[in-house]
């Protein structure tokens, strides 16, 4: 039961933005240039980032939606993000990521945890100083966007099904015309 | 020394936004509407609902150019700012603001630190789903600010002169016109 009077059966995020259309249309672009906007990283790597620290943030929400949509962005390999979910050192991603991986774990834990050896490791797997950026500002966007889903206490369905559908139709339109959006903007 | 090629001498958040002025668009109005926009909490309020959580977080850009604008919006008493940051329970608040203090308090540890016991001593002091809401919001935020600014490493300047015009500035003319924008939009 949420926190405050958010729309009945509207899931995580979805509720918190119709409740309050002013900061979801910021929200909102915010993930859309950060998960879907140009980057040298494909959205399936920069999802499976988010993914990592939404499930290190126990939120379940956004490790399941994001899960979702890094799978579409990866012709539904869900098997693929839940090897880098759960064990990324191990998976297979590249060396890149993995180092990128890395980074987006400290920062989960707190911006004063990454150190310069860490970024070392990303160049040396030849990460860009933006690639370095926007996976801490990924990393850092999702210790807002966890917090703020279950610090309101927002409604938390449990079927794997929507998920996927909400998987599918972000990586299909993005965040500003999905339904992460819709109900703020 | 910036993990990143960011401009040099640029200090905290200010140098990232002129990285990356895509994101810092988003992440300057949220702050403005957070901060600065219609609300029933006073700026001074919610820029110590702001301070007290990058002060818990550690860091050192973040608290004191937040301290200072919260200062600024309160005929320059740092001294009760500083009372919120350090003890709130015991600062010559009122019981609403500790409240929702205690609220970004727990939000700053993870988002499911938050009980509806939480909620109830809030709404017992008068605070509305809107003012509980934005509390929850902002102390998210300033988990994502706040791991922005030191996962990169920004420069971080240690002159409280320097941010004591930051805070005026913050206060007199809000996130969209400030130099904490400035750079990146």
């Amino acid at each position: 039961m949420p926190f405050i009077d958010l729309p009945d059966g509207v899931p995580g995020i979805v509720s918190a933005f119709a409740f309050r259309p002013e900061t979801a249309k910021p929200l909102s672009e915010l993930a859309e240039i950060l998960l879907c906007g140009p980057s040298s990283l494909s959205s399936g790597e920069r999802e499976m980032i988010a993914t990592l620290v939404s499930t290190r943030n126990d939120c379940y929400f956004c490790q399941s939606s994001h899960r979702a949509a890094a799978a579409h962005h990866l012709d539904c390999n869900y098997e693929l993000v839940d090897a880098v979910r759960f064990d990324y050192p191990n998976a297979p991603v590249s060396a890149k990521l993995k180092a990128l991986l890395a980074i987006a774990a400290k920062v989960q834990q707190g911006g004063k945890h990454v150190t310069a050896e860490d970024i070392s490791r990303a160049r040396e797997q030849g990460a860009t100083d933006l690639e370095i950026h926007d996976t801490v500002l990924i990393a850092a966007a999702f210790c807002m966007y966890n917090r703020y889903v279950d610090g309101l206490a927002t409604y938390t369905p449990e079927d794997a099904s929507l998920y996927d559908q909400m998987g599918a139709h972000i990586a299909g339109e993005g965040y500003l015309a999905s339904g992460l959006a819709a109900a703020g903007t």
